[in-house]
C-alpha cells in the first residue's frame, strides 16, 4: 500500500522557527540557523521545491561529516571604495552575504555600482533569494555561483563545470521584481534524479555517458556520465565565465578544485560567490523602475504568458493568506527533527 | 560564367585607412572615421566576416539615410564614482566608448569596479573588439547591447527583443585573454538569410513565422516572422536582462522603442549599450590570470578543444604576417567607393 501524500499549510512563522531550532539542534549557530531557516522557508513558501525542506536532509548530513562549519563567523573586508569581499571560512554563503550585504549597498548607492566576492563558501540554496531583495530597494543586482564538477564543457569529454547558476533581479514599478534564476547546465541534477526514479528517458541535449558520448538514459548520467550546459557552446562559455566570476575572482574554489572525499555525507560545494549591485538612481537610467515596467507591457503584449519570477510571487501570496504548503509526512519528519 | 572569388592579403594598416577614407568620404568625421575603420579592420583580420568589410555597404546605406550623425561628439558625464555615462547623441557607440574609456578604467582600478552607460547610440558591429583590450590591461570586462525587435520572447508570438549579445573578457597569464561574444538569438540574423539564399531549411528551434509558429523554413522567418532565443526560457530571460541593461539603465531605446521608418536604407539600430570593469587586483582574486590560466588548462584536459577566441587569434596571427584576407572584388569595391 502506498502512502498518498497530504498537503498540510504552517504559518510561514512557524515553519522558519521550526528549521531554525533543527539547524541549531545539528551543528550551526544560532545566526547561522536564523538565515538558513529563513531561505529554505523562502523557497517552501515560494514553491521553490527542490530548494525548500527537500534540503533539510543533504544540510544535516553535511553538517555531520564534518565538511562545513556550521558556527563559521564571516570576516568582511573592505577591498576597495566599490569592493567588498568575505571569507566565509568555510561556513555557508547566505551569512557571509549578510554580514557584508548593508555594505554592499552603501557602496552601490555611493559608487553607482559595487562588487561583493564571497570565498571559502558552501551554497546549497536557490540563487533567486539572494537577489530578490536588492531590487525590492530599487537597485539591480546580479549573483553568480559555481558549484561542483558535473557538467561537461562544450565540445569536451569530461565533467568540470558546475551547474553554475546565474540570477539576476531588477525593479519595476507596478509589480514585483523581475527576478530569475537559471543553471548554465541543460538540466538540474536533482531532475535527472527523478527521471531515473520514474524511468523516464530525457530530452537529446541533456546529457553524456561515462565514455562522453550523448546520452537520453539518466542512469548513464548518473553512473559515470555527466550534464551537458544549456544551449550548446552559449551555455558553455557562461558556465566557463561563471567559474571565472564566482571562483577566480573570488579566491574560491572552481567546481572541480575540492574533494569532499573525507567526509562521507557532505553535499554542499566549496566554492564562491559573487555579486554586483548597480544603483540606476546615479545615471542616466534613474527612471528604470518606471522603464522596466515599460518592457513587461511590451512582454505580455508580444504574447509572453508569465515573467520571471511570477509563479513564485503567486505561491507566496497563496501561502501569506493560507499557510505555506508542505507535505504532511516531510513535516512530521521536521518535527522529529527538531528534538 | 561565374566569378571565382580569389582572396588577397592586404596590409592591415592599409586596409584601416582605406577603410577611413572610405567612412570620412561618406559622411563621418576624421575622428569616427579612424574608430570604425579599426573596429571593421579588426573583424576582418580575425576572420570575424559577419562584421568585416561585409558591413560598410550597411554603414554607408545608414549614413546615406540621415538617421545615424556620423559627426556626433558623444557628451561624457561622470555620474558617479563608479559610473561613467555618455549621451552618444545619435552617433556611434565606438566612439563613446572611446570617449568614455580612459576615465572607465581610471574608476575600475580605483574603486575595483566600474559602470560606462551608453545611450543615444548606434552598434553595428561585433561585440568582442568592445571587451578585449580590457582584458589585455588585466581587467574583467562584460558588456550588453540591444539591438532591434527581432527575437519573440519564450512562450510569445511576437518579436520583442533584439539578438541582444554579450560579451565578456578576462585575462589569463599563459596566453590571449578568453574572449566570448554571444548573441542570445538561436542564430544571427545574416545566417538566416544565407539559409534563405541556399535554399537550405533551418535545424529546429531557430525561428517562427508570422503567426508565431515554429518553422525551419528562412523565408518564414524572414517574411514576417521572427527569431528564437538561444536556449528556450533561459536564453530569452538574459536577451529580457540585456533589454534592462543596455537600455532602460542607460537611458536608450529599448529594441522595440525606436523606428527608423522614415530613413530608408537604415539598419544600425538606435539604442544603448552597458559596460561593467573590474580590477581583479583590488581583491581577493590578485592572481586572476593565474587561476584564469589553471581554468584554461582543466578546460584542455577535460577535452574542450578550442578556448573562447581561440580561433580569432589563429586568424589574426596569419593576418599579421601575410596580411588581412579579403575578397579580391570586395576590396576593388571598397578602392572605388574610397575614391
Amino acid at each position: 500500500m502506498q502512502n498518498i501524500p497530504t498537503t498540510v499549510r504552517v504559518p510561514m512563522a512557524e515553519l522558519t522557527a521550526l528549521l531554525a531550532r533543527i539547524f541549531q539542534r545539528h551543528g550551526t549557530s544560532a545566526e547561522v540557523a536564523a538565515i538558513l531557516a529563513d531561505n529554505v522557508a523562502r523557497a517552501q513558501r515560494d514553491g521553490s521545491h527542490s530548494h525548500g525542506v527537500f534540503r533539510i536532509p543533504g544540510y544535516l548530513s553535511t553538517l555531520a561529516s564534518g565538511w562545513v562549519d556550521g558556527k563559521a563567523v564571516p570576516v568582511v573586508s573592505d577591498s576597495a571604495p566599490g569592493y567588498v569581499s568575505v571569507d566565509a571560512r568555510n561556513g555557508f554563503a547566505q551569512p557571509a552575504l549578510a554580514a557584508a550585504r548593508e555594505a554592499l549597498v552603501a557602496k552601490a548607492r555611493r559608487n553607482g555600482i559595487a562588487l561583493l566576492a564571497i570565498h571559502d563558501s558552501h551554497h546549497f540554496a536557490a540563487l533567486w533569494p539572494d537577489v530578490e531583495p536588492f531590487a525590492r530597494e530599487g537597485l539591480v543586482a546580479l549573483t553568480f555561483v559555481n558549484s561542483m564538477a558535473c557538467v561537461v564543457p562544450h565540445g569536451g569529454r569530461q565533467a568540470l563545470f558546475g551547474t553554475n547558476p546565474i540570477a539576476f533581479a531588477a525593479p519595476r514599478s507596478g509589480g514585483d521584481p523581475l527576478v530569475f534564476d537559471l543553471a548554465t547546465s541543460a538540466i538540474a541534477h536533482g531532475d535527472v534524479q527523478i527521471a531515473a526514479r520514474e524511468g523516464r528517458r530525457l530530452p537529446p541535449g541533456h546529457g553524456v555517458d561515462g565514455t562522453g558520448a550523448p546520452t537520453e538514459d539518466p542512469n548513464a548520467i548518473l553512473n559515470g556520465g555527466a550534464l551537458l550546459p544549456f544551449g550548446g557552446h552559449k551555455g558553455s562559455a557562461l558556465s566557463m565565465m561563471v567559474e571565472l566570476l564566482a571562483a577566480a575572482l573570488t579566491g574560491g574554489n572552481f567546481s572541480f578544485g575540492f574533494t569532499w572525499a573525507n567526509h562521507p555525507g557532505a553535499q554542499t560545494p566549496r566554492t564562491g560567490q559573487l555579486f554586483i549591485v548597480i544603483d540606476p538612481s546615479r545615471g542616466p537610467g534613474s527612471d528604470f523602475a518606471q522603464r522596466a515596467e515599460e518592457l513587461v507591457g511590451a512582454m505580455h503584449d508580444a504574447g509572453q504568458p508569465r515573467m520571471p519570477g511570477d509563479r513564485r510571487y503567486r505561491q507566496r501570496k497563496e501561502a501569506e493568506s493560507q499557510g505555506v504548503a508542505i507535505d504532511g509526512d516531510q513535516l512530521a519528519r521536521l518535527r522529529e527533527l527538531a528534538g
